[in-house]
């Protein structure tokens, strides 16, 4: 049963559920939940990484990123990628979650909030002071959810981004 | 000479700059950055960390940041941290700023500038396909700098955090 969303009570572990750190074989199913979770944001056609790239950049000898993979009665259900920043003032890495997706027929069973339990424990694992991650701003029912689990949103702070062109422009000044 | 907000063009090279990656037995001089920015931000408490954080998340055989130091004429002048992050949809690494910093004395010399052109080349040497920081939204004086330098401001997204007695809470359900 999933908990609902005001409620922050622990809900009992489901035999059903297994989290597992991804391997590199689990390339082709990362790839493919990666693309389920772009055509479920309706942006099918953002989602333009290769298996190459997630081979080298989460198995290779420098890992940008980890994942773990749900299973449920061994049949993979989901998945949640993250990786670790660094807090300059408090001196201790954080834990970053960059994308979480759970399958529509496995929704309901409480693997999002399993995958949100197991990060918080490997972060405290690591000895991270914070776990963090993004928000579309007109998602309220996430919105509520994560801060039902404690998380707060940090309005003060705007992200920037640059790409494309303009990386490359700022590169070229020598 | 510090170019204007609204200038993208390019400053020339300053023989009296030097930008180099951080050592090891540059942690106490990282370390007497971080508290010269966290009071120069009015947070002087705010800023926990130790040498022997900075040296086991810096330079063991984790490293969770990279950090490069400014000399003017061989003085140390500032400091940039930052670290990488990954982005799934692109299949590409991501530069993230954590904090810049020069002291007060070295302003004005174009070394802040030096620093956003030095990362955007690392972070396509790395094929980075995006560079990223946060910036306070009150600090619109620092918005406009970023945004002559070609970076967007990606309004849509809230940052969520956990810390402290939430995590561990979270952290504890089984």
């Amino acid at each position: 049963m999933n908990p609902p969303v005001n409620e922050v009570s622990s809900p009992p572990a489901n035999p059903a559920l297994k989290l597992r750190p991804a391997q590199p074989d689990d390339v082709p199913l990362i790839l493919s939940l990666i693309r389920e979770l772009a055509e479920y944001e309706k942006e099918p056609d953002a989602a333009i990484a290769t298996e190459e790239d997630l081979l080298r950049c989460g198995f290779g000898p420098e890992p940008y990123f980890r994942c773990l993979i749900a299973e449920w009665n061994g049949q993979p259900a989901g998945f949640a990628l993250y990786f670790f920043q660094f807090s300059t003032w408090e001196g201790k890495p954080a834990l970053y979650l960059e994308d979480l997706f759970v399958r529509p027929q496995f929704r309901k069973q409480g693997i999002g909030r399993a995958f949100f339990t197991r990060l918080a424990q490997i972060a405290l694992e690591k000895q991270c002071t914070r776990f963090q991650w993004e928000v579309l701003d007109w998602n309220q029912p996430a919105i509520d959810f994560y801060q039902a689990l404690g998380a707060k949103v940090m309005r003060a702070w705007l992200n920037m981004r640059m790409i494309g062109p303009e990386l490359n422009q700022l590169a070229g000044e020598k």
